[in-house]
């Protein structure tokens, strides 16, 4: 056997441990990329949940999460079947199995540094951060669980896109997702982005509540591979068409046009998926395909790792990596909702939402790639979104 | 006479050139710095303008400048009595100035590239870039002459702050700056900004003009040096003391409220002058106060790029300085009107809006420096900004 498979199906072990042994299928005949891409979520949110808690009953111990829920157990204890506490605890166990995955690919043993933080105003979060590693320069993968009350201007923004609000109202809500960016340090391995979020928003007067789910998982190569993109695309179908075959279309158009860097008429990346306001068939069901979408995470990315992450490069592929970085933090910047929303709410941890940005970046006047270069193939794609499935 | 001292009074004397030789006053018996410090702009504005045009009459002539003007000579040349030719004028000879001044410091021969674009909306600009010098990393000087009808949310902001314009107008603007960013090789020399503007906006069913100008000079410095803060601002109080006794004070915590990294709650650096919206007391007075600032740019910067672009630095200034130019960047994409008043206007010149960022730029998490040392001096300013003079 050789020792490049060898160290990938020991790796591959150190995930297994993370899912209960009988779920996972891996069909090494077909290679390792094959094996994970054809990997399914068979078992079910309220499984994949149950699998971290330890202790069942009156005494539920987390110790299998990167640190203890925002929430307290006594609370979620008693929560267990609202979607509050469902989501929060589908999240931290996302956080923990996509952190130890990538703890895994790093051979020189770095580790993530977990930050558990509590935000005044209500609820907090965990932020997982590995810098400067060997596979990975920078990857962040946060949860956070928070309410309060909405300020005005968020109000105005989600009445506008169709929120049946109250105007002027300060409303009570709800929010929980996870956020991860993911910068390796090899030019040819992609920097991928995830983010799955619930909310919810509850009008005072009648204490009805509305609530919906948002999220999208994109790849941002520095140069471009065409299977690679295949496989993270396909796989990314493979979890919608499990939930509505009419999904994967229209939420990889809807990434194409989120993702655009509208100033320099590129896209971020090869995209993805993105959705938002997701509040059918109904709420267990939108939960369940926002669960695929999250566990679909690491078939889609860590197999791209393993892959390329011992891949030769030099002086000028670290150069043009730098420079698509800027684009991604002007993306991040200028446009990203998620971005101005958690800068611009009071008392948001900023440096948990600035953690999805790359640890070093360059700018570089009237840079242009050389035609018919691999960096002007990229380029071209950026441009003109390809479909790859 | 010392080395150092030649190569300096070289410099001068290369600077120099661009005045006619009986303006310029160097005090070299109480040193460089101070000798700069006590320049004076003793000409006036059309002085000015008329050092850089050669054959005069019917025959104007541009070479002195970077480029041809925007404005083509023939239409500029029946227009030199207009505030939108002298403004042009003006920048493009202040661009001049500092570019040669700035090229002045680069012992290896850097020298600018210089685009001049059109935009195919009206208008056009000219971008003077030096990238990868050995004083300088990248510095920026950008002017542009552009004009149109302006965009109906552009409007709406401009009434915000109190136009009198017509709402839902599509109204003829026309507007010319110069803008300007230099961020050195050398951690202990400081990143200098300025930006002087004028814009005018015409009502087209009366042909009412309303005009103003805006502008402001700030300083960035990457290690805390208060004698450079003190000359840089005393430069400009004394800029603005000729001109309005009551304007440096305004000017001054304007620039700090406006350069405001919100979310981190620190300043961009140590301040400077910043106003807007400057109507009184006359548009001849006024363009004569901007052409005042705009001239102290060179004298309040030049000398603290030849006192210390030589100092010794290590690997630890080096990554703090790009540290501080991440927080720069975040500035400028997140809060900075002008990026962003850019960067959403139909058919900018998005890479001459950019070149405003740096070379490179780094984001750690959870980056605190050390109680006590130099780096923590220079973020306790940057919180609690102070009087410098």
């Amino acid at each position: 056997m050789s020792s490049s498979l060898l160290k990938s199906l020991k790796a591959i072990a150190a995930i297994s441990c993370y899912y209960s042994s009988k779920r996972i299928k891996i069909r090494s005949a077909s290679g390792i990329l094959l094996g994970w891409s054809l990997f399914s979520t068979k078992d079910s949110p309220t499984d994949f949940i149950q699998s971290f808690v330890q202790g069942e009953g009156s005494q539920p111990n987390f110790t299998k999460f990167m640190a203890e829920p925002v929430t307290s157990s006594e609370e979620i204890k008693t929560k267990m079947g609202e979607m509050t506490a469902k989501m929060e605890l589908m999240i931290m166990g996302v956080q923990a199995e996509f952190c130890k995955a990538l703890e895994a690919e790093e051979e020189g043993g770095d580790t993530f540094k977990v930050d558990r933080w509590i935000r005044k105003e209500g609820g907090g979060g965990i932020t997982c951060v590995l810098q400067d590693g060997q596979t990975f320069e920078k990857a962040g993968v946060n949860i956070s669980v928070v309410s309060g009350h909405l300020p005005s201007a968020a109000v105005t923004q989600m009445r506008s896109r169709g929120k049946n609000l109250k105007e002027g109202a300060s409303l009570p809500f709800f929010a929980a997702g996870i956020s991860s960016v993911i910068h390796p340090r090899n030019p040819m391995v992609p920097t991928i982005h995830f983010n799955y979020r619930y909310f919810e928003v509850r009008d005072p007067t009648d204490s009805s509540v509305q609530w919906w789910f948002g999220g999208g998982t994109d790849l941002t190569p520095y140069y471009l591979n065409e299977s690679d993109c295949q496989h993270f695309h396909k796989t990314l179908k493979n979890a919608c068409d499990k939930h509505d075959k009419t999904y994967y279309k229209k939420f990889k158009k809807w990434c194409d046009d989120y993702f655009h860097v509208t100033h320099r008429g590129e896209r971020r990346g090869v995209g993805g998926i993105f959705f938002d306001d997701l509040d059918t068939p109904s709420k267990e069901e939108a939960f369940a395909f926002v669960t695929e979408c999250a566990r679909a995470v690491i078939p889609s990315y860590i197999p791209l790792v393993k892959k390329h992450k011992d891949d030769g490069y030099g002086y000028a592929e670290r150069q043009w990596q730098l420079l698509r970085r800027g684009r991604y933090v002007e993306f991040n910047l200028i446009y990203d909702r998620g971005t101005k929303f958690g800068l611009f709410t009071p008392g948001a941890r900023y440096e948990s939402i600035l953690m999805s940005l790359p640890l070093t970046a360059k700018w570089e006047y009237m840079h242009s790639p050389k035609e018919g270069s691999r960096e002007a193939l990229l380029t071209e794609v950026l441009k003109n979104p390809k479909d790859w499935v």
